[in-house]
């Protein structure tokens, strides 16, 4: 397995990189993360929650508290593949524009 | 649009970022390229070239030859996210035993 199709396996697909972007920030609960990944479907969200805690990406962990409290967080190997996908996040920052452009010729802005 | 969700827009999915890999040793024709992205069909491989062609990233070029030859190479724009993607291809080969446990465990190697 190259390194990058290594990486993609567990990084892979549309959200996921999103969700570890908004880990990145700290730990957050159910609700707070979909409210920052925008169009996530509470079943794609749960499913690629799940991919990632089975594949040591993320932690879930239940506070055992009245009212329930359950949040998700990076591991110390989630916290350096985020730390892989920042300059890509730092190269889509500085070429927002070229790529919307770019997109919007493609109708698919 | 955030930097990682724009980036993703024009290098998301499972082949883009392999194709782009392997561009960035420099120019290929089709079926070389093909040989490199194990797994990848005519059709998808085909499709997916248009896109980032389409994005800019990629440019085609027919060398107007007899027997005809044309190939494939990055942009400048497109190498820009190449770089980008090196540390996450540099992740994966580190990480490459871990994946690949995680992935067993999971029963998705």
């Amino acid at each position: 397995m190259c390194g990058l199709d290594a990486a993609l396996r567990v990084v892979g697909g549309k959200w996921k990189p999103l969700i570890l972007f908004f880990l990145g920030d700290g730990p957050k609960r159910y609700g707070a993360l979909k409210r920052c990944v925008r169009g996530v479907s509470d079943k794609m969200l749960i499913q690629q929650l799940k991919e990632l805690e089975a594949h040591h990406i993320v932690l879930r962990t239940d506070h055992q508290e009245i009212p329930p409290r359950v949040d998700y967080a990076l591991t110390p190997f989630g916290e350096s593949l985020v730390g892989a996908l920042r300059p890509l996040c730092m190269w889509g920052e500085a070429n927002t524009e070229t790529i919307a452009e770019a997109l919007d010729e493609t109708g698919k802005a």
